[in-house]
């Protein structure tokens, strides 16, 4: 009988780190470190790439859920820290539309997501986008493929209705990168495109 | 404690279809056939949208594994028909990177990925792409948003070693997205993405 089936499990250590974050939460510098602190825990532990989210009330403030790449972990190409995230958050929720809520969410994530998550953010409902950074620096420093991305993105999140805010703690994000770059036993996870890469 | 983990499964008439087309899988018109046949039945069956996929060894043409969008049946929004069986694939063949098999992977669709699939195809190491068409008849039939895409969507696939073919039984699968489109019980899923929408 073939596989039917496919999955994937937070670390226990994540929901961990939220709750040890708590008291920091309130604040946009302390939602970055929490992510900063997510992502670069998750390279150590040896999950996936450096990247993490975080799905926020907007008015509340409340941490739904937190989430990292586990392309590594699941074994799933698609498993990056925004597509875990929201689906975290519908799980958790019961809802795949995360726009029918009174208390809209925003995501949370330490770079610009990537030409599969632009699209998963876009089908999750969320009302906000936040991010530390949205320039090259992501792909220069750590050697990830973004994808082909429209210059446009933003401007096309705003006409859905989907808020857009870059620049939170960006030298921190990018600190994290460039320990990453460091890092001898980094997996650079890009799918082998052609033959011979 | 908080739930942890999330996951899809694919409905057991997803294979027992495959198997029963197996005689005609060896044609390109075949499987199209097949991924239309899937796409109606999904609908009946109440788990998604229109839409299905298929991931074809390029070599042997032998069918990995067969999908279909299970938004409604997960909960979940990124579980689109391209994303479940790339991720069923590579849960089958137990490798994140599809792109370092010998016989490398096809993947069929029964029309151009949305935003978000697009991305998720480049990640998977699919090394091409086939669809019955690009055009704006998904939208325009079916009321899918399929997101802000690149006009040079399918050179930027060639480019990173991703073959792109279009338009094999075109006709064929608009036919499935106009009896949809005249179906009362049908679901629409976008995400509600601005106030009272």
């Amino acid at each position: 009988m073939p596989i039917r089936a496919f999955s994937a499990e937070l670390p226990i250590w994540v929901d961990e780190e939220v709750a040890a974050s708590r008291a920091d939460l309130g604040t946009d510098e302390g939602r970055m470190r929490l992510l900063n602190r997510l992502a670069e825990r998750n390279v150590a532990e040896g999950s996936g790439g450096p990247f993490s989210a975080l799905a926020v009330r907007s008015g509340s403030g409340e941490v739904v859920a937190a989430g990292v790449n586990l392309v590594l972990a699941s074994g799933l190409s698609s498993m990056h820290a925004e597509v875990v995230t929201i689906s975290i958050t519908q799980a958790r929720l019961g809802t795949w539309d995360l726009g029918s809520l009174d208390d809209p969410l925003e995501l949370w994530v330490n770079w610009r997501p990537c030409a599969m998550c632009y699209g998963a953010t876009l089908w999750s409902g969320v009302r906000g986008l936040v991010v530390a950074g949205d320039g090259p620096e992501l792909e220069v420093l750590t050697g990830f493929d973004e994808g082909p991305m429209r210059e446009d993105w933003a401007q096309q999140f705003e006409d859905r209705g989907i808020s857009v805010r870059v620049g939170v703690l960006t030298d921190e994000a990018v600190a994290v990168f460039e320990r990453y770059a460091a890092n001898p036993d980094k997996v650079v996870y890009n799918a082998t495109l052609t033959d011979g890469s």
